[in-house]
C-alpha cells in the first residue's frame, strides 16, 4: 500500500518553482467551488483585473491559461501563427529554441537570430534580420532568459519590431512581477508568463495577455487554431466580460484561488516595489558571490536579479553540491541547462524567495558546502559583503 | 484594492468538479518542492503506480497530463493521429462532439456514428461503420457520457473495434473510479481521465494512458505531433522509469500532491468497493427522486450512478432552481449541456461526494424548492424512499 505522500520543507532557490508563500498556499487548499459559480466568475473578474494591473496593461484578452508557462508559450504560438507564416526568433537561451520549435509545428518558419548563452539579444542583429525579411509578420524574443539569468531590452527590441510593422510576441515566465516590464507602454502584442516563478505562486498557470491588434488577428484567422483546448478564440466566451460565460473546459478552480492571493500580494506591494525588492536582494547575493571568488555569467547591465547563473570553481563536483544542499540545508538551487550545462548553478531570488534570510542561507550554505570539499571560497566575506549591502 | 478571495462551503453535487476530500485539499496545500527534486521523482512513481491501478492497467505510458481533461482528450488525438488518418468517432453527447474537433484539428477525418443524446453507443451502428470503412484507424467513444448521464459498453466497444484492426481510444473523464473499468481487460490503447469527478480531487489535471501498441504509433510519427507542450515522445523522457528525468515542463507540483492522496484514498477503500459505493448511493437518490415523480433520462440499464440526468418538472424555471438551491442551501447541481440544456438537471455523486448525506440533502433541497415553486412532487416520500435503500 502506498501511503500519504508529506514532502519535505525546502528552500526553493532554482530556476522556479520558487518559495510559495503561505498566504498563497492557503488560498490553494480552501474548499472548491464550481467553475460556474457566480462567486468564482466573480474571482475570474478579479484575477483578470490584478493580472492587467501585474501586466501593466488594459488588453481585454487578459487571463490565465490552465497550465503551466509551456503551454502558455504553445496558446500564444498556436493562435497568432498559421502555416506559411515567417517570424523573427530571437534565441540566446533554451527558450528561444523552443519558440522555433512551437512555431515549426504550427507549420510556419521561423528565422533565427542567435546571440551566445548569457548574451542579450543584440538589437542590431534583430534590425538586420528585420531587413533582410519584410514579410515577417512577428518577432518573438525571451525578456528574462531563465537558461542564463539574462535580460534583453525589451522595450528597445518592441520598437524596432513595430518600425517594420511586426508583432511581438514576449516570453515573460521569469520576468513578471520581478523586474520592469511594461505591455502597453512598450507595445507587446502577446506574452505569456508562469505562476511559479516571481507570482511566487505554485506552478500550473500561465498568465497570458493579448494586444488588440494581436486579438484582431486570432479573430481573423483562416484556418482553425490546432489546438482545441488552447484556442482563444473559444476561451474568451468562458473568460470574456460577456455575462453567459460559456463552458469551455473546468477551470483549475484551486489553483486560480493561489494565483489570486499571489497577485493580491503584488498589489499590495505595489509592482515597482516588487521589482525594487528584487533587485535590492540581488546586489547583496551578488556582492557576496564576488565576495566569495564566484563568478557570475552574465554581465552587470543584463543580469536578472531574480536568477543568477553563478560559475563552478574548477574541480568541483557540481552535481554532489547541490545534492549536498538539498539533504544538508534543505537548500535547492538549479543547475545548468543546455550549453551551461555542468558549467553553472542557477541561482533564483524569486518573488516570495527574494528576501534577505534566503540570501543569507545561500551564500552561507553553497559557501560553506565549497570550503568543505577544498575550493578556495571565504563564506565569512560573502556574508559581511552581503550584510553591508543590507546595512547601508 | 481587490481583498483575498473566501469561497462559500458549497456541495457540489453538479457534473464537476465534484466535492474534494479535506485530505485532498490538506495534501494540496503542503510545501511546494522542485520538480526535479528526488523526492519529488518518488511522487511521480507513485502517482504511476497508483494510476495503473486505478485504470486497471499495466500500460508503461501512464501518467497525469499537467492540464484538465480537455487537454488530456487533446493529447490522446494529437499524438495518435497524423493529417490524413481515419477515425470512428462515436457520438451521444457534447464530449463525442468534443472528440470530433479535436480529431480535424489534427488533419485527420472522423466518421461520426450518431446516436440519441441519452441512449448509450449502439454496437451494431459501429460494427456497420467499421464494416463500411475498413481504412479507419481507431474508434473513439465517451464510456460515461457527462452531458447526459449515460454508460456504453466499453467491454463491448472495445472488442468490435478489435476485430476490425483498430485503437481504441476512450474517454474515461467521469467513468474513472466511478464505475468498471478496465483498460487491459477491455483492450483500451489511449485513454484520458480527469481528476476532478470520481476521483474527487481538484480540477486541473488529466491522467492518461496509452497501450504499447500505442506507444509505438506515438514513437513511429511521421510528423512532428503539432503540440510541443503535449507530445508524449518528449514527456515520456520526464515521466518515464530512465533515471534522468529530462527536464520537459514544469510540473504543477501541488496539484499533484493532491492527486497523489486521492489516489491512496481509491486504494485504500479499494477500486471495487468504491464502484459499489457509487451504485449503492445512486440507487438511494434514484429511489428518492422516482418516489417524488421526477423522471431520470436515461433507462436504467445504462445509467452512469455518478451523473444523473434529472427531467425538469413542466412550468419549472430550472434556472431560478439551480439559484435558489445555491443560495439557500450552498448546493450545486448542474444544468442541462447542448441539446438537453434547459430540459435536464445534471446531478453528480461523484467520488467523495456519493455518500448518504449528500443524497438525502439532495433529496430535501429540490423537493422542498420544487414544492415552493408549486410543482407536485412529494419530498417526505423521496426522503423515506431513499432511507428504504439505505435500511436494507
Amino acid at each position: 500500500m502506498i501511503q500519504s505522500f508529506y514532502p519535505p520543507q525546502r528552500t526553493l532557490m532554482g530556476p522556479g518553482p520558487s518559495d510559495v508563500s503561505p498566504r498563497v498556499l492557503a488560498a490553494l487548499s480552501r474548499p472548491t467551488i464550481g467553475h460556474l459559480d457566480p462567486q468564482f466568475i466573480t474571482l475570474m473578474d478579479e484575477i483578470k483585473e490584478l493580472l492587467q494591473y501585474a501586466f501593466k496593461t488594459r488588453n481585454e484578452l487578459t487571463l490565465p491559461v490552465s497550465a503551466p508557462g509551456s503551454a502558455g508559450m504553445e496558446a500564444v504560438f498556436t493562435n497568432l501563427l498559421e502555416p506559411g507564416d515567417k517570424i523573427i526568433v530571437c534565441q540566446n537561451g533554451v527558450f528561444g529554441g523552443r519558440m522555433k520549435e512551437n512555431v515549426e509545428r504550427c507549420g510556419a518558419t521561423a528565422v533565427m537570430v542567435q546571440d551566445d548563452w548569457g548574451k542579450p539579444v543584440d538589437p542590431q542583429k534583430l534590425e538586420h534580420a528585420l531587413r533582410a525579411n519584410p514579410d515577417a509578420m512577428a518577432v518573438a524574443f525571451v525578456h528574462a532568459e531563465t537558461s542564463t539569468g539574462v535580460r534583453s531590452d525589451a522595450r528597445h527590441l518592441c520598437a524596432l519590431a513595430h518600425e517594420f510593422d511586426c508583432l511581438v510576441i514576449v516570453d515573460a515566465v521569469t520576468s513578471l512581477a520581478g523586474i520592469e516590464l511594461r505591455v502597453d507602454d512598450w507595445g507587446i502584442d502577446a506574452i505569456y508568463s508562469g505562476t511559479q516563478k516571481c507570482l511566487s505562486c505554485v506552478p500550473g498557470l500561465s498568465p497570458v495577455s493579448f494586444s488588440e491588434r494581436a486579438v484582431q488577428r486570432i479573430s481573423q484567422r483562416r484556418q482553425r487554431v490546432q489546438s482545441w483546448f488552447l484556442d482563444m478564440n473559444l476561451i474568451m466566451d468562458y473568460w470574456g466580460g460577456d455575462a453567459r460565460r460559456s463552458y469551455h473546459h473546468t477551470a483549475p478552480v484551486n489553483a486560480l484561488y493561489a494565483l489570486h492571493e499571489s497577485l493580491v500580494m503584488v498589489q499590495e506591494e505595489g509592482l515597482e516595489a516588487a521589482w525594487a525588492r528584487h533587485q535590492h536582494h540581488h546586489d547583496a547575493l551578488a556582492a557576496g558571490f564576488s565576495a566569495m571568488g564566484l563568478g557570475l555569467v552574465v554581465d552587470a547591465q543584463a543580469r536578472l536579479p531574480q536568477l543568477n547563473a553563478v560559475e563552478i570553481p574548477a574541480g568541483i563536483d557540481e552535481a554532489l553540491v547541490r545534492r549536498q544542499l538539498l539533504q544538508a540545508w534543505n537548500l535547492e538551487i538549479g543547475a545548468g541547462l543546455g550549453s551551461l550545462a555542468g558549467k553553472v548553478w542557477r541561482v533564483g531570488l524569486m518573488g516570495h524567495a527574494a528576501n534577505q534570510t534566503n540570501v543569507l542561507l545561500c551564500l552561507s550554505a553553497l559557501g560553506s558546502t565549497l570550503q568543505s570539499m577544498g575550493a578556495a571560497v571565504k563564506p565569512e566575506a560573502a556574508i559581511e559583503a552581503a550584510q553591508e549591502i543590507y546595512a547601508a
